[in-house]
């Protein structure tokens, strides 16, 4: 099945919103097997809307369209499609019902506007929104398919989830396609490709697998398309073992999984409570940590010691450390660990001190030197990154090495 | 002038890559008065590449491509385009010897991928590109102009600089455009225009004024055009002022300014030493705030206080204010900022205390509930935030305004 995505709204082409829908969607009708083989992004305007569904209908068995729903628009995107359909408008009662509902609820007063927004093209097939007041609509186009959903994010995926997703592959069946998808932290794309080099070899030419980095981390996606769901399933599940088993040290998680909620189950089940010192990462380290619900559950906080005088006063580390070997140094990141672990009163606790840059450099120091320190009562292992010259991702690259040796040490690898 | 963009590369339609090249482009256009009014993202593909530029080239003055270009791709970009130009590649020994010399100072290897990579359609101007190998390439078509670019942000940004946008101002010169944007915190759009109501309506007809909003700060850009520059420039000047003086209280910078940047320069400014003490933004005020180069000038440190004994021990909240009042109360946030105060030895102290979510809440304090508190030696003023339910948002939100409230604190605006 090959897709579309329209895009409407003058707001991107301002340069307003970066349009993250797309790529969302993208994503997911990858996941099933779909090619999207073009998006645009239009202009609010109804003769810029037709002409783009012709070319689009006229080239892809499904054109998705986003945005130019709701209340505070002007709706022109559904005269557009009326018009290309060449249809009238009806007005919905079940729509305006369950909008009446919901004001009822919200003790609000629904306007003007909410009645006109219940006005439809005369053939649309309305997909119920949760999220939301503007149904979503479904238009069968020949042997083709319109879809018209809100442009607001989660609005846009509840109703691919929930009905076009699944209103696709009923239409366009086309062979079973399966995922499995992995996620490793701490090696690079090339030394991962090294390590399981025979193993992609000797995929069968059935599965494929892809590499999707990000920062620190990697998500290896096998993807295996056959005419036997059944066989299919059985022998990407065999695949996705292998490469269990071919790198048990840098796999994380699977699927969406993220690598601040791993940490957190990994601590929970050890009943480990964390602390953290942070210098050069300024508090980001407990960002990602608390940017996961329930994380209070396991993290008892931090010191951020962005001067030498707390690295000092709060921490313990010795005036005669940052003498002698400096802030941004092996000595000094143990004892900010040792002194989070009495001073925070905590199991284990992760210690950061480094050069984000730009400024700051030395010739034996860089922008970029970063050490790290994770332990506990009894032992700390340091590690030294040598990263590049921009700040924010030498932070956000650190914070990623710092919960994969946190990860490394509670799961005893280091 | 009308302009379509055209972004090429399959790692946006897969959805592995979110598109925000067009969006930063989108808005510099905008700023000199062109109007994007399409937006493609297109396959790594020679005929689609021809097809989307014949489209393109026949409705907009100029079309701006990105991506598809460099060592580690096809080059297919520069054979569609000299394709669709009618004409060949011609080696361009100028940027092999850049890339020479590049290699050189590097003490690497170019590739043979590099030499390949200077093949050039023959009526390109070359544009020199300072952040990378692949140069931009510029080609009058007609009236019309063809720029293709790198699409590694860093590098297109650069070319539209420094060549791009220059080229098409010299190009298309159309009528002056003069812009002033300020920048406010603390109020949202509603408010903003409320008071700033009869202003707006006694703008002349040739500026005009957009709200750009995002998470607690507001942009007010004015956009003017007219016949002469420097009318124009000394009229626009002149709203700006009014503008300033309508809303001292709210204003933090203008054009690119940044929060974080500008909170650093008032505490330089005033030669002060500010201290944190965060609960639920976990980190990510610690984070705003060392976002900036040269921050450890004015920012000693903080803690992380996510547990109620890191509050007693580290920060001197009483227990019997936990028991009596809660973690998230009035008086825990002031014993928090007092607390950071005393331990961190600083000037000025931020705290922060509250329900992030989506759990924890209760009917009295539901999530979404902060207490913001600011203060030094002398007085402690705090704040109570009701915001939404969206985890993230609400760290983030809360980062905002906790900056606002000390912007205003050290001002004495509070």
């Amino acid at each position: 099945m090959n897709v579309q995505i329209i895009t409407i709204g003058d707001e991107i082409l301002i340069g307003q919103t970066i349009d993250t829908n797309s790529a969302w969607m993208g994503e997911e009708l990858n996941l099933i097997g779909a090619t999207v083989d073009r998006i645009y992004s239009i202009q609010d305007d109804i003769e810029e809307i037709q002409k783009t569904l012709e070319i689009a209908t006229s080239e892809a068995d499904a054109v998705l369209m986003t945005g130019g729903l709701g209340p505070t628009k002007d709706d022109i995107t559904k005269k557009a499609i009326a018009s290309f359909l060449g249809v009238g408008l009806v007005f919905d009662q079940g729509t305006y019902d369950r909008i009446l509902h919901l004001f009822e609820k919200w003790g609000r007063e629904p306007t003007p506007a909410h009645r006109e927004q219940c006005f439809m093209p005369a053939t649309a097939q309305l997909l119920l929104n949760k999220m939301g007041t503007a149904p979503g609509m479904w238009f069968d186009y020949g042997d083709k398919v319109i879809v018209s959903m809100p442009g607001v994010p989660y609005e846009m995926k509840y109703l691919m989830e929930h009905q076009v997703i699944p209103g696709l592959r009923a239409k366009f069946p086309g062979r079973p396609i399966a995922h499995r998808t992995i996620l490793t932290v701490g090696e690079g794309e090339s030394r991962i490709a090294k390590r399981i080099e025979s193993f992609e070899e000797n995929l069968p030419k059935e599965i494929k697998l892809a590499y999707l980095p990000s920062l620190g981390t990697v998500r290896l996606r096998l993807t295996g398309r056959g005419a036997d769901e059944e066989k299919l399933n059985k022998s990407i599940d065999q695949k996705k073992e292998e490469l269990n088993a071919l790198l048990p040290d840098l796999i994380f998680g699977q699927d969406k999984d993220s690598l601040p909620a791993y940490i957190g189950l990994l601590l929970k089940e050890n009943d480990l409570q964390l602390g953290l010192a942070e210098s050069c990462t300024g508090g980001y380290l407990g960002h990602m940590i608390t940017s996961i619900a329930g994380s209070s559950a396991y993290f008892k906080g931090g010191v951020i010691a962005y001067s030498n005088e707390l690295k000092k006063n709060l921490l313990g580390v010795k005036e005669d450390t940052l003498k002698q070997f400096g802030a941004v140094s092996e000595q000094t990141v143990g004892e900010m660990v040792r002194g989070a672990i009495h001073t925070l009163k905590v199991d284990v606790a992760v210690g950061v001190t480094g050069i984000a840059g730009p400024g700051g450099g030395t010739p034996e120091k860089p922008v970029g030197t970063v050490w790290l320190g994770v332990g506990d009562k009894n032992r700390v292992i340091t590690r030294k990154l040598q990263i590049g010259k921009n700040r924010l991702k030498n932070i956000q690259y650190t914070g990623v090495m710092a919960l994969n040796m946190l990860r490394q040490f509670v799961l005893n690898h280091i």
